[in-house]
């Protein structure tokens, strides 16, 4: 196994270096920066018999978010506060998507590395948006790997995909409007890849009140890894939603920032993963990708079970899937 | 071209007996009755440049209600006034599915009677819900014909898809929702079939603030045809959303209720229809019927051009389609 080539003793939160802090203050200022770009994606509010959970659950629906994920949030986050006129990041999947997309809006060239074995519909949304797209490793640290060298070669600013202080106070406005949208929450439950997403949120909660859950799939846990050898370490990537959640290792930045914090962390089956995203089909006519649904499974299958009292909201994080493989 | 048969002399609203009135006091009632067995959809804004709009529009996300539409207002509305313990009615779409899921939450009997050409996945859909399927006839007019047959000889009670008065105030209560949630909207984008929704709506904004305005494909122009002939008149089904707005006439209620209210009628080709729905899709990761994308697609294709100054509303109001049919 592999690892993730390291981003260098330049990226903060890595090497022990200062780095910009990742907290509410921060998590405000990235709201007001990205407030004309993404969307403030709704809640929708299900009694327990809609999906068949345990207790009523609000699902903040964040994959009608812009480029159908929450990464736009701490893309144009990141990419606001550059000043560059040229981007590379290196993702087949949904950062790509978002980078390219907020690229597109503010007027920035970007270049997207690719692995080969992205998916086509991915490769060419990220194309569509106006990106250009290399296709230069079979894996995705060997794309990882080609962006770097073209970063060092052009001088353009990269953005990474969930380790990168910038790219989780953009994610952590996700948690600033799930708690005022839905005020009153104890519990919510977030998918994990990197860990961007959860890192930016456990910034902005970190003293509560609501508790925050990871929920990882069998075949990716990295965050459950990473906590039981107390450290960011490899974990192994497969399984149904490793497009989206199968980064090899958490972030750096993400285990300061969700340490004492997130307390709970859950793995979940295929099979569950798979129902989550057909219920979610069946009763209420969302579509939403193996890693959106992955959150929500945790539910279905037992892996965690909501404490009396709970009030529960659950994040669906994407939806950049095949709409008629929901279905089945 | 055969007419829908007549409901008979009982039935209000044709016959020019008194019926309960459909009023902003009808909708109050009718919200506070069925606020146990439904959602309040959640309304997303989204920029002119998303959806390539002429104007930003708020989209209610009716598609999301229970049933995959919004007849499960109207349905619940009825049934919980009717003290019936078992139900009949006639569709083979989105009528038929909100009455077995209604029926199948209050405990009631439901019997749907479906005509043939219905499509297999909404009969499925239907007898999921625990509802009795009778397939008995080739048109939508033989299944109705059926189904009062069998409501004479057993006394159950049945809901008209769109001409009672209980279903009318159903769905006003989308009106009175997207109200409270979008203030200061100057028009709603809503679409036709048999009008029960923009009857019900029309109720609810007879004083405004803002206007509605009726949206039907060009290939079953009712509302369109009816307001030519200054009555309700049979007009052609056809087309892409004929499963759920192939009403074949509006009802008299609506007829009334939309008097001198809704004051824009303007049709929609399917290739608009297909266009908006493939942006909810792309734009948005929502899934819209053709029904459900048919009010989008008027402002798509310039049928209707906002005003000035217009804020704009846009109900997407059914989901019950294939969903890979959305991306193409």
């Amino acid at each position: 196994m592999t690892s993730l080539p390291q981003i260098g003793p330049s990226r903060p939160g890595e090497s022990g270096t200062a780095h910009p802090a990742v907290d509410r203050a921060a998590i405000e200022a990235a709201a007001a920066r990205i407030l004309p770009h993404i969307r403030r994606t709704p809640v929708l509010d299900l009694p327990a018999p809609a999906l068949g959970t345990s207790c009523d659950v609000a699902l903040k629906l964040e994959q009608l978010q812009v480029s159908g994920s929450f990464k736009a949030r701490g893309a144009f986050n990141a990419l606001l506060q550059s000043g560059a006129t040229s981007v590379i990041a290196a993702s087949g999947g949904n950062h790509g998507a978002a980078v390219a997309h907020a690229a597109a809006a503010l007027g920035i060239r970007a270049e997207i590395h690719v692995p080969a074995i992205s998916a086509p519909s991915k490769v060419a949304r990220i194309r569509e948006a106006g990106a250009v797209v290399m296709q230069d490793g079979a894996t995705y640290a060997e794309a990882f790997a080609a962006s770097e060298r073209r970063r060092a070669e052009t001088g353009a600013t990269s953005v990474h995909a969930y380790d990168q202080p910038e790219v989780l106070a953009g994610q952590g406005t996700v948690a600033r409007e799930f708690e005022a949208d839905s005020p009153g929450l104890t519990h919510i439950l977030v998918a994990v890849g990197g860990g961007g997403l959860i890192g930016g949120m456990a910034a902005w909660l970190a003293r509560g009140p609501a508790q925050l859950v990871a929920v990882e799939p069998e075949g990716c846990p990295t965050f459950h890894t990473a906590l039981r050898a107390g450290s960011p370490v490899d974990a192994p990537v497969g399984g149904l939603a490793a497009d989206s959640l199968g980064a090899r290792r958490v972030g750096a930045l993400m285990f300061e920032t969700t340490r004492g914090v997130v307390r709970e962390s859950v793995l979940v089956p295929d099979e569950a993963i798979r129902e989550a995203q057909r219920r979610l089909w069946s009763a209420a006519r969302l579509v939403a990708e193996p890693g959106g649904a992955t959150a929500l499974a945790a539910l279905l299958c037992g892996a965690w079970v909501p404490p009396a009292g709970a009030r529960v909201g659950v994040l669906v994080c994407g939806g950049n899937c095949d709409p008629g493989s929901v279905a089945g």
